[in-house]
């Protein structure tokens, strides 16, 4: 597989686009409310036609995945928590109770977690699904001491990624991840997919003090520089990310290539759509941003993208317990189209002039 | 009924308020999730354990009452819309086609309007309230030119939203309200209430130009100048208020006595809101704010009421919308610390230090 099969995936742009667009603009400036006055929900509204290529967007079955993996790189040091909460929260997440399965369950979203590389072997599950592609109990490698994944490597968790989305019901998908150290993966990828100085890409995390903000900075630095040849978006994957956002970027792939609809939550999920927007920018346009981070970077790293999130909730989480809690809007936007009464139907008068 | 009446409504603040504050905050840091990592909403499961005095608080049979009513200032032409869209947006209302219809329906929020002085009269029906005050038929006079209601009027006004609210089921209410210019009698009353310019209380509303804009404030300038003499919070709000708004302080009394959780939707309800608070400030304690709204002036009112909203998304429709759109967010935080796994019942290894 070569980078041009990746651009192959996607279906080509609509004709009909500029038709449907004025059509369902029409659509919301007849219904009974001042033209526009549902704001951002309107542009949502108008988002969700054009990606479903309908003037009447219905969502179904919105599938919420937890892209879960370890990362070599925790062994620095990096994180607040130890490597071996990442095999506990996938279990925490089959056993219903960490906060996105209980913001999921609320919405009616299904969870499924994705084994991408987490450093242990799970008993076979119904909602696990297991797309380890280093091997068992084999996370990614540390990138302080050279690349994370070899790019075969990471190619094949693409397609593994690709392959899971391919398979899942529905017409939306929750991108959720799970993986101790995984914002330090994604701050190597913004610094280095971005160019922004490393000091505006890395945060806290789940929580680190100044000290250890500091000692993580360090270690990033010696992860950008031993990996300093690794400057396309495929290689800087390999060499900094990691297997669940390797996986990701596959996910967004195939979901953009089947008009899915695709919720982004929060730093983590937006480093996997930066490396698609990278090789693929059309991917954006199946898009919607969740949640503004309290991580440090993400609000930068979103400008850049040009994208505006819905929420700002200082949400440090991760999961996909963002895109689980801005999932009501955009059935309320569905809904705004779908539902409403127009001036017309409803008999109500015009604005005057 | 003197001002000491408004005084005794509300109940005696709980002597266990603080040790509920404590149990609440160790139960929200022991649940699988980094501290504080839900931002906004752990500070909102709070809130919502505060004001219903439980652990786990829990929401039931949620209230939308859309306080209408007319107001004589809208003969001034300071609406982009006629004064008889109030009625046809009533009866919209009832039949379900309207943008708070749509988004209550969602969430399985009930919805009732209040007819607090709407210059029409309705059929009987079971979802509407009759609250009249002046009369078959009567909105509040035009308060350019005098008084928008007398003072036994606008207490008659707020009693009747007390006891609206004191009839309906549930434990939480949520504010809405419809009246064609009823964001004029809340920039006179936040000018009024504040000190702040006029220029600063007065917007678009549901859509005025800039000329219109302009004739709105000269209108809005002639009212505080005719009503001058009204410097007392209720004075101002039977000078520059109207009946819904009236009824809506009465409500918000009602609610606070009772511990319903109040959600606050954009700068009418608020107009409503910093009124009873001017009474009662620990009215504020039971207030969910909703969203910023697109009005000018709101902003800068919840600034001043040192409240920050959940929700910014350029609303500015009112009816409740915005109340309704953030609903699930209360759902949400009363079950994260009703049904999220803690570290010690998932086995999930605590922060290292």
């Amino acid at each position: 597989m070569n980078d041009d099969d990746f651009q192959a995936v996607l279906a080509l742009p609509d004709g009909d686009d500029a038709a449907l667009r004025v059509q369902v603009q029409h659509d919301l400036d007849t219904k009974t409310k001042p033209q526009g006055s549902l704001g951002r929900l309107e542009a949502l509204a108008l988002q969700l036609a054009r990606i479903q290529g309908r003037t009447r967007p219905q969502l179904q079955a919105p599938q919420l995945v937890v892209f879960a993996a370890d990362h070599g790189i925790a062994a620095q040091g990096v994180s607040a928590y130890p490597a071996e909460v990442t095999r506990q929260m996938v279990l925490n997440f089959l056993a219903d109770g960490a906060a996105v399965s209980v913001l999921a369950r609320q919405h009616g979203i299904a969870v499924t977690v994705a084994d991408c590389g987490v450093a242990a072997d799970f008993e076979p599950q119904l909602r696990l699904r297991r797309l380890k592609v280093a091997g068992a109990e084999r996370g990614s490698a540390d990138s302080s001491l050279g690349p994370a994944m070899s790019e075969a490597q990471c190619r094949a968790a693409i397609v593994q990624g690709r392959r899971l989305v391919a398979s899942l019901p529905g017409n939306a998908l929750l991108l959720g991840e799970m993986g101790i150290a995984n914002s330090s993966a994604a701050a190597l990828l913004m610094a280095r997919l971005t160019g922004e100085p490393l000091e505006a890409c890395t945060g806290r995390g789940t929580g680190l003090d100044d000290a250890g903000l500091l000692h993580k900075r360090e270690v990033l630095q010696r992860a950008l520089d031993v990996n300093a040849g690794a400057t396309t978006p495929l290689q800087a994957l390999a060499a900094l990310g990691g297997f669940e956002i390797a996986a990701m970027v596959g996910g967004l792939q195939q979901a953009a290539a089947e008009r899915r609809v695709v919720v982004v939550d929060g730093f983590i999920t937006t480093a996997a759509v930066a490396l698609a927007a990278a090789l693929q920018p059309q991917v954006l346009d199946s898009c919607v941003f969740a949640h503004r981070s309290h991580e440090s970077g993400h609000g930068r790293w979103l400008q850049q993208l040009g994208v505006k999130p819905l929420l700002d909730l200082d949400l440090r989480l991760g999961e996909g317990s963002g895109a689980a809690l801005v999932w009501p809007l955009l059935e309320s936007a569905c809904r705004i189209l779908g539902e409403m009464a127009s001036f017309e139907s409803a008999g109500v008068s015009q604005r005057a002039g």
